[in-house]
């Protein structure tokens, strides 16, 4: 039950990025991102970059509002929500602002540097169960679920989980290196905790021949990327891209799927050019050009 | 009543750009930017880009003085005036500041990211109305004008609307899709609202063949551009464009039908290169190599 | 009395460029560039790429220090001293810092978007006074000087004037169109008003064939530049050329004639590629490959 | 006891450079750095730069909170630590801190732009004598121990020393001129002041043929470099490189070695593009393509 992701499987899988000539930037969709604490904007700020090069229509950060300049000066075609009552990190005083924010997006991001505050960590466990609209959880956000594994409600929505073996790791309470050794089933068994809503699960295993699971036991093997990747940052440009693809009209599971692949291919194209090295910023710029070869091969 | 732009008509009305070898930055103009404000600061900043690559002699942008370093940050070859009295948006208290910068430019950008709260909505109508010389009315300036369409005073001077549908939507009370249907007439009918004073009135449609009208039922229709274009920013830039057109001695409706047009080709350029996904800020630094090609060919 | 400046010409006098294998960075010297206000943080900037670029061993940058992070963030290879009394400008307050950071500099520019506020007046003419190296005195500070004629003291050390028309027009009372109908006698004129002192007085008369005189009656006529130069910031790039040529042993003349020269030329680069609409922070980091060309035909 | 670094020697000692597929972040280490004050923060920036473009899996900066903002703004890939307690300089108050954040480091770079304040220079002698993972000490934490060299408390785990002829002349009393005149003794005495613990002591001295000495009287002669390094900013660039080699396996001795040719060649190949006047963030972006000819010639 498993398969491997090939060029033909995944140009097929995208054939709705092959846009019309009267789209407008409504149509391509808002992307939401939550992410971003005092001394990892960096994250949010990758996560952006990957959302507006996979092309979301409309990318939008809610960020702490003592950090708001960063952004700004860092991304000027995203916008930010400058959440009034958080500073540092996002804090739950602010969740009505964000809940607000969500209404219109097509995906949200949430976890990107956010921090494992337990205000965040209240936010982020009421925003798990609360958002309808595809939701990709990574990084402390996903941490947070992992270290309240008990607790985690029903989600109000499709959710992909982004883990990379370490962060498994406190999920499942196997270490890093018995992950490693036994990927697919360290995936499925992730996947379980979060399974048996009403909502799509898809989850991955990042790593050389990131797993993507849907919960129904399929299970596909990404074959592009390279070591190159192995570098802070690169997981936080791939969460942009699958909101991104998700905000075009790509099914979640697909948007999952191609993510990773565009992503990986992305990073090959780079490889090729510089060996390791290049950056997590330049990795997103080199999303447009991968896209384009791809759907045009 | 209606004409196609083609690189012809557009070359004609452009010819002013081929500059003379004794020119100086005066002769070039100087272009106002009135826009941006906490979470929207990439929309002036844009508008900017737009303005120094298109050729304005100086660029200087009205700004919240609490968001300055963003801005100063961000475009180092625009100059700004930090607003004192203005901290998250551009208040009304401080409309002498900005009346008296208007002096000697020879073209405004008003609306970019300038959000719309009452106070800032006030000053929008007083610049309407007493700002003499070619103003670019786009973004939350025009849906402040659209949100008090049975108050638009008299203007002082040409005024070039750039609503896209959703715009033009809450200023005509149709919905985007019936004005899709009949773009034509929507933007006739938008037009309307805003003639019948002594100075030139051009309304556009923004989109997929963007429409240009100048109230005497003259039309022209873009044939540049691509889906691409369908992201945030892409208009704040061409607000730029044509305003820096305008300080470069073109007239104000040749300004926005080249400007547009322009704006696209430049776009084609890189959808060619890069597809989808490339982003505003490119999109303003491809312009100078595509008036060159322009002017050359 | 006039020449042409020529390729050949300029390779001769800037011959001390070429460097030695052995050089370290004191050997290329020290700029420090005083410069920068509220609003028109970038005309600093830009000065200071003007003199990395142009190959200066080290720039560092006095600056007001609210306004010190724009700085660090936009050019991370120059340092800044923060003055502590200066806010949103720099006052006199600060001059004993200043005095303090001009020790051990090989080469100081004064005026680029420094405002003219009499407390910054203060300090411009007690530097003007005081600073026994060369000094390239631009923009506000050119006009804060034009602005106290009558009262200009004598200089403590070579100085070179870098006015355009319309500044000129405020020393000898002029309109800037009889300057630019009589150019040479008017850059004659301006010259005469800073003469007379033991120290070099080196003063040029910007615009197309931008004039450069040494009051001892020898004017050179520049030939290279073009009008996609006429925008704003060009100016700031240039004096951080000069100043970089003298921190690198070339005369103060011969700095004054070579960096106008090249500064044209890396001009001319970009307009050939791009036509007009090119960038100051473009045209600087142009410079290097201009240098190379220059000294290796 | 002197050899030359040749391509091939260097390639021997950086195989480990060669990645294997399976790689991930934590494989390839998380480097620490310590750096920056108010006016000096683009010396942490680029060390930061320097580290990541040279292979580091993770770069972490400890900085002052106050300007936290810069360097989130200029290196997204970069994680900060803001510390509490320092504000335009880092102080010994937070050295808690600054202790628990090197758990987990593979290396750790002290001293670029750090300034030499009292608290500063406490904190440098007490992370000398408690750090265990191999430290390189640069610019001004160099300043500090040779201002205090007859307190220098014995290391907790290997160092790395590398000062220019001025650094070394504040630590060994020589002139530089007297330093240049006689290099290779002038370091072997730079480095008898260093040894004598248990740890390994790599003690360097910059400049056209770079000395690197590994206090067994072996000394190595850098081939690689052009005089367009002299500039400010380049030796920070080495300290992230040197520390991203540690952080891969690299011993420490050959990441000294290896870290001064790469560095070397990087600006080479920029030397011959452009001439002098290149940036150290240039020099940064070219040392993926460096290492990667270097290990596929």
């Amino acid at each position: 039950r498993t398969e491997l992701t090939t060029r033909e499987s995944c140009r097929k899988i995208t054939c709705n990025l092959n846009r019309k000539k009267a789209s407008h930037k409504g149509i391509h969709g808002h992307l939401l991102i939550i992410a971003g604490s005092s001394g990892k904007t960096g994250a949010a700020v990758l996560a952006a970059k990957g959302g507006l090069r996979a092309g979301a229509g409309l990318v939008t950060l809610c960020v702490p509002h003592k950090l708001n300049s960063i952004f700004e000066a860092t991304v000027v075609e995203a916008m930010t929500i400058p959440l009034p009552n958080s500073t540092d990190y996002i804090l739950h005083d602010d969740i009505d602002l964000i809940i607000d924010a969500v209404q219109g997006k097509k995906a949200v991001v949430l976890g990107p540097g956010l921090g494992t505050d337990p205000s965040t960590a209240k936010l982020v466990m009421q925003l798990y169960s609360s958002v309808p609209c595809p939701m990709i959880i990574d990084a402390d956000a996903f941490n947070i679920l992992a270290a309240n594994k008990e607790e985690i409600p029903l989600p109000a929505g499709p959710r992909i989980f982004t883990p990379h073996p370490g962060e498994l790791s406190r999920l499942i309470g196997k270490t890093a290196d018995d992950i490693q050794n036994n990927r697919l089933e360290a995936t499925a068994e992730g996947c379980d905790v979060f399974s048996g809503s009403d909502h799509e699960t898809i989850f991955m295993l990042k790593g050389a021949g990131t797993l993507i699971t849907s919960g129904d036991g399929k299970t596909v093997i990404n074959t592009s990327g390279n070591p190159g990747m192995a570098t802070g940052g690169m997981g936080d440009v791939l969460t942009g891209i699958i909101g991104a693809l998700i905000c075009q009209g790509v099914s979640v599971r697909n948007s999952a799927i191609a993510g990773v692949f565009l992503h990986g291919c992305a990073g090959d194209c780079l490889y090729e050019k510089k060996g390791a090295g290049y950056t997590a910023s330049e990795l997103a710029d080199a999303v447009p050009v991968t896209i384009k070869k791809f759907l045009n091969d």
